[in-house]
């Protein structure tokens, strides 16, 4: 694991809202372990397409600043064909609505990481058995240990994708409103109204055999409460 | 405003998860209101990058299936510089946490809503201001007749990217986990977390001459409480 400083490339240079780029692994790790699901952006020929994935990280990965696992099924054309290409995962959880006298000061209070790498096709069984835990524990943490071993077909009817988290860029809003001096003196009412994910009682499915909801998921479910 | 089925070609047709396949415009449109921000995807030269934007729907505006807004600072080269290239937007939200009996069958409920279209930078001041006070309205619904003009000052400092709604898919998983029957007669237990998102109460900002919360800023608060 790295503790390196956030920095690399000019592609992950924050040039916009300069004030609001964060050079601190701890906190790029705190966003990643918040966030649920990761924006992925691939090339398909003549432009890009974005889409929603799970994904896991393991800060001890092979890759320089830890790896990025994004997963997929092996029918997800885009995941296999990005192999080796270039992609941008994007990471955002929003914080707040910043209501601003003005509407042109209007904004948001959020977290977001931009990591842009060389997509890798994992191939290692051993390491998308891992990879395929570590994004079960993502969404559930301690879930992977509570179930039955991966099988090899399940294995293999799983694409996962590696990226390397060194090149990456963190923005954090987390302040009310600028305002312009007159606007504030007008009496105009500003501030943040705060926004945050929570999670309902877990739901059993319909066929569940035994009716008693698992410590990890009641855990999952009070952590996000 | 359109109420033709989702449709359109072959880069938004759903090729992998067809049964989450949605082709009602209605929920395209139910999504896009509840979301807050969206990820939009453009070319840079060698890669993609994506990137989290607030933004608005004008369903009567001027591209075919309505009018998607993108803001942005005029500083930010990414966006002018995407004028006429395709770019992609999604938008999605997590509804909750699938826990299946086995890590395989792990998966997420959400509504996402993935656009591609050709990008066209406003010049029209009067769309520009129009886009503007909807962006501020999407995320605080009512509050943009609230506030003070826009300044030209404030139009010419801000870019604004429309992007047509008509080339749009939308997928959504709202169901508990599928998993193998072995699993299920195995006892293991399966079900989801629902998730959501919720405000807290407003925060007046330091400098707040006016301490009555006005009723745009309630009313955003409740909602999504």
């Amino acid at each position: 694991m790295t503790t390196a400083p956030l920095s690399p490339s000019s592609r992950t240079t924050v040039t916009r809202g300069r004030n609001r780029a964060v050079e601190d692994r701890a906190e790029l790790h705190a966003l990643l372990a918040d966030a649920l699901i990761a924006h992925v952006g691939v090339d398909v020929g003549d432009h890009p397409v974005v889409l929603p994935v799970a994904f896991a990280v393991d800060l001890d990965g092979p890759d320089q600043g830890g790896t990025l696992y994004i997963h997929g099924s092996v029918a997800a054309r885009w995941l296999t064909r990005s192999e080796g290409s270039t992609v941008c995962v994007t990471i955002t959880e929003v914080d707040g609505l910043v209501a601003a006298r003005s509407a042109f000061h209007h904004s948001m209070n959020y977290r977001s990481a931009v990591v842009i790498g060389a997509a890798r096709v994992v191939d290692d069984p051993d390491e998308k058995a891992r990879a395929l835990s570590l994004t079960v524990d993502h969404m559930v943490p301690g879930r992977a240990a509570t179930l039955r071993p991966h099988t090899r077909k399940e294995i293999a009817a799983t694409s996962v994708l590696a990226v390397p988290l060194h090149e990456a860029s963190l923005k954090i809003r987390a302040e009310g409103p600028v305002d312009e001096p007159e606007d504030v003196d007008a009496g105009v009412w500003g501030g943040v109204i705060p926004i945050r994910r929570i999670a309902g009682a877990p739901v059993p499915a319909p066929e569940a055999v035994d009716s008693r909801v698992p410590d990890d998921v009641v855990r999952r479910s009070e952590q996000l409460a």
